[in-house]
């Protein structure tokens, strides 16, 4: 159960090193809404067991109406010996409201009250972040939609692959922010159950309602055993690992721009707003804001529970608001993106060329390869390779070669579900926005 | 995509410890009967497309079934150049059946095609870790339901708090674990999802139809964008996660159980078939099970994705069963278990006997460390002071306070949801049976 | 280089989230007097180099004194867009002493400035926790030669082995804590290296001299290449690896200490200046600093590398405080610890009892497990055996073999070095009082 | 202590999971030669001590050598029952000579016996692994001793910052992987401490000589506490820590040369010996060496201890040779360096300029960015700004602005100790080259 200092039975003083490290009211304090709101659930419910009278909880509800808009107009006073919320808002309630103050904690302890605190708050933060991911995610899918023709090198291993959409490449990030989305309702079910009720660990015994808790403070369902209830904070990690596959996702992506933003791709050009300069070097604009964002990616949220709940929060919540400026202002360089795709690229579509006149693939991935070496050997593009030259890799050559060094042509090979030709990313864009609406909150 | 050396184009041989560093044909390995799996039905496949005729698919198929066989009656030979499964059976398959092996991978990738046996491998992975959990959490509600008469000490922070009914431990263990099963569902309908038919990135450009892979292979749905699909491992990074969780909870188990089996505590012995001796101390018996159980919550797989899904499953596997075993053998102490409840134990009850009296919470409790306070100073057990002696802290004690220092009641008080009572439990039991049943497999 | 905002050729406004997101002033002004001092150096080398002239480098220092007094009286102003402590400094600066304070960046950048001053500011943090890890560490050595007659049993796996002083136990931990500050010392060495001169990325271009530099901030030694310098902050890491092993070995002892605090050992009680009670259970008092430092060894620090250095500094700082608290007002209940040794913890003894008349080691293992078996078959202690019983084990066991029930002559025979005989406990003390009279600062 | 099962005491059969999950042959026979040694040691101690005679010493380092030489030629049998290699040795030690064997581990525990042989095999670990270091190290400082006249962009943020030389880039690791040797001397300091002697727990009990112990092992010193030599890994840790910080180095050389070697940068082109191509396009070439060097960084060993003793070393030894193999082969191209130079690159060298003439930095840097600002406002050069344009913004500007239109002046400017003019960079060369010919081996 939470630490007290300052009960009967203790007689000597506690060292105040011990005491400042044991103190949690500097970020505890985010709780005091849930805090206030659990106390009146729990107020009711003590009327409903007769531990109260009806009087007794309208002085208590009074009380903590009261303490609620003080925090709410920024006039709580925070005083020293308020080791943490919970203690601020008891205290406080005494002073407004006297002994009977002393009742609201009857059968209930520190143990299931922060725990059920600590739910409230994490279900208001989830769905503010469930909202954020989908506004950046529907700037991205729009985004997509506008630019479909917009062509450049889809890279593996930071080397030039095939071509692709650009649209192709957004989609890929929009895609796994929405398996985030996904999880993030997951996660959700399981934060949104009641503790209340709990006691410290064997239960409540002051036959407590706790149907009548759970319809007041709006959870799902009710936890099952006391112990575990208290006990454990797997609802805190399970959010935590959430946000690190988030940030991850999205630092992949923010790591790419980055990679588009320097002078030698010149692919994207962010807007002013998210880029910095240096104190040094006048020339300089830093990709920062992307930056940033792959940088949270990084960051361990290993300490204490609460405040690791609320650090992470506030992380992911600009991360994403963030990153929808970024995407919904940068600026893509089409010229350079589309000087940037090369034939040698084309170098598996000359193998699927010999595929279709029918050689194997392993032959024909072997034939064009031959090509490749042949172009390098010569120092010239692979499309300039002489048809003579290419009959000597491969008599299947023929004048029709000539079809396959478009690149346009190339994307719009891959139409089957998930690739980049245009009716696939149309599909891919359909579907997301099907899925978005039925997101819509 | 995946590496491969021996292409043309190259000219350097590859640097030999590069080579036995890039290899994964140890480990993976595993993949086997997923690789096999796959190529039959991108065959399948490649036939519909009109890729291959009739009578070549049936020797793919054929030549396949063969590779199946030698792999699974353990004549399969690996030869030095096989980097990975992957090539081994290719490279085995055109042994068998040759150059028409060559067609097989035509618009496949190493990239789809990895990341399609993972998810086939770990899709039966999870399935047997299901069982597993699900057989553990029955032993352990069984125990429950038949030890349900013992009373021992709840402990928060290792120091005893309130007395609860063992099968009350129990079945706060279970019910972690039970949110684990849940989220392993969850996670199963993630990795069942398929990849083959997305290349390297761009798509398949042949007009495979992803439909007919789907079915057979028996994934629940198909990815939505190439790039997506073949570059990111979120299902394995989710399943190690869902390992840590799992191992987090029966590491907790084993650390009150391991204290448990201490000397000093002497609640339980477990079975000699789970403890281990010293090379030096003959008397010694320790509770290495335990030990290794919660030794592998700390356990972290970071290495590389493949590596890492095979070890974690390998521990998960073995862990699960090792408890499972503990459990159901491991002999329960009762006389220790009741002799540690302590009066001092009840001094919430006698907070709880002001408070029916009418007393505001925060005075009894502060009136019941008064009287706790006495009892150390005369160094005597709670319960023997005085009702005199009671009175000068309280004038509501009275000569019915005698029924607080009985454990038996103590328990019954906490019959709201979750709690310890009798009542309680046996809703609990209930309850999980009821779970249980609906996961028979 | 660092961030900085409001620079010419940038149009739009940054993102005030971004610019929320990027500020590091609630943290990094801890680096005031670093950053201050750093500054004053370098306007005596600007000086040097003929770049200032010695009236404008009174006033540079001057000024500079000024916002030393501001901050240490607690009257410096930060106003918004102070994003650093930096920025802060140098925009008071100016304001103090007008354009001249524009000269003081001549050459120097972001960069080198604040891997200056923390390396300034993490020199002062470490020779604190140093001081702090030798007080504890004096407690410590003074506690085991006050207490070196209590004897108790020494645990493996939890389970009771071998009889031992409970000073050997506390030299045990003493002796980790020492190899901390050893590494430490080495630690110090690498963060006491000047990096001012290094620029942004290629050097300091204006013939700044370096060596005075160094002087006048007292390093060791002048970084090697002005990329590393400025590039690597590996200064830091090494600073939070040793403060986790550092934490670990803090957190092991509490783990034991939390052990021995229980109703169940009874070994030790806390002083009530370093325990906390229950806002339910008014019996209880938990060992919250035990608990307290030994989670903080699972404290990741794993965010920004200033912010993760100050909270580190932090946490290590009030742990070593906290543990030579609570280790030097513990109160040691000797007849629990000496009521804990039981006969069967000298099985070891009576093996080496036949050892010594001549019976191979895995022999005599074998047969005083034998006996240990007997014992527990009949259900009596290990030396209520009768000789005769001894013999139908091995003829060797004679009437002496009753001087092996003493734990007083067991722990005797641990006279090797390191070992637990009053001697070499002697040995070990004088030791580590010799050492720590090395450090004596 | 370490586990060994079926002792006697021991009734029922141990679980076989439970055995398999126990076992560590697999990965400790690795220990076999430390393992050799170190009996043979302890057998001329126990002659010593008068626990063997001369005879009898010599025949168990007899049989000893026998194992070893099974060991070192290939023919030692590892039998079922063998759960760890001492278990493996000291049972075909019996085969070998019979009972005499079972003297062998007379004093000694399996604690104090394991702990030596790894604290053997990573001493010599450790002096692989520097020597590798160093000859990476040599490499790259022979290549910037080589190479020192070409120029390149110095990056930051990953975006074009200074003009700096390639010599700069390299020796900027170089001196990072310096201090990495200088870290593993300090480790190998605290490896090369001596436990034998410590027993299980308690020490030894029969006058072992520690000192002899110690010389014959060439160990430097011997453990001061031994419960502190056998319980603890701090070596290990320590050890794993140098890796992670090691392989952190390599991986952002790694990070920069995967960067060079884009097409879009065509600054490095690797050798074929360190590429790799792919199963679907012809073309590519992945710079795959370097990626595994870099992922090495993110692999977390937190695995047994012994096991990610021995993985770690596979690792850094591995990565350290193929780094070497990839520094010493790749090309330059010196052409596509020079040429990414851009006058914006210069814009710090033209707030100089001003300051040169008097102007404070703040306002030459101010300057400065206003005629980069021009320069794209007209979308030209920075270098092509009309002197009459230049004087609009300060009047300061004159003919020889001219001259800061060099790439070479302008790195030849940064001369202060560590900066890129090349009289730094031959002293830096000179500094690397002293310190090396001290660690020739």
């Amino acid at each position: 159960n939470e630490p007290e200092s300052g009960l009967p039975g203790f007689v000597g003083d506690t060292d105040p090193i011990m005491e400042k490290f044991n103190a949690s009211i500097t970020y505890d304090r985010r709780l005091w809404a849930a805090d206030v709101r659990g106390s009146q659930a729990y107020a009711k419910a003590l009327q409903t067991a007769g531990l109260v009278t009806g009087d007794e909880m309208k002085r208590l509800l009074g009380g903590l109406d009261t303490v609620y808009e003080e925090w709410s107009s920024g006039h709580f006073q925070i005083k020293a010996g308020d080791e943490d919320v919970h203690t601020a808002n008891e205290r406080r309630l005494k002073e407004l409201i006297g002994e009977v103050a002393g009742k609201l904690h009857t059968g209930r302890s520190r143990n299931d009250q922060v725990v059920t605190d600590m739910r409230l708050w994490l279900r208001d933060a989830i769905n503010t972040l469930k909202g954020n991911s989908l506004q950046l995610i529907s700037t991205m899918v729009d985004r997509a939609a506008a630019e479909i023709d917009i062509l450049f090198p889809g890279y593996t291993h930071m080397q030039r692959a095939q071509p692709i959409r650009w649209s192709h490449w957004i989609l890929s990030h929009a895609v796994a922010l929405r398996r985030d989305v996904e999880k993030l309702d997951e996660t959700l079910r399981r934060v949104n159950v009641l503790p209340l009720g709990s006691g410290a660990i064997a239960g409540n015994p002051l036959a407590i309602d706790r149907e009548l808790l759970r319809k007041e403070l709006d959870f799902d369902t009710i936890s099952i055993n006391s112990m575990d209830a208290t006990g454990q904070r797997d609802f805190v990690v399970e959010f935590l690992f959430w946000a690190s596959m988030c940030l991850t996702h999205l630092s992949k992506m923010a790591e790419d721009l980055i990679l588009y933003s320097t002078k030698e791709f010149s692919f994207i050009q962010l807007s002013d707003a998210y880029s910095t300069g240096s104190s040094l070097m006048p020339q300089k604009k830093n990709a920062d804001s992307l930056e940033l964002i792959r940088s949270k990616a990084g960051r361990v949220f290993g300490r204490e529970d609460k405040e690791a709940m609320f650090d992470t929060y506030d992380t992911v919540d600009a991360v994403l608001q963030v990153a929808t400026g970024v995407v919904s202002t940068l600026q893509v360089n089409r010229i350079a993106m589309e000087a940037a795709l090369s034939p040698d690229m084309l170098a598996t579509d000359l193998a699927y060329y010999l595929v279709r006149k029918g050689m194997p693939f392993r032959e024909a991935h072997s034939c064009s390869g031959k090509v490749v070496f042949l172009a390098e050997s010569k120092n010239i593009p692979l499309n300039q390779i002489t048809l003579e030259h290419l009959q000597t890799v491969s008599p299947l050559f023929d004048a029709d070669v000539s079809s396959v060094w478009d690149y346009g042509s190339s994307v719009e090979q891959y139409s089957a579900p998930g690739g980049t030709a245009r009716s696939s990313i149309n599909a891919q864009i359909e579907n997301m926005r099907a899925w978005l609406k039925t997101h819509k909150q």
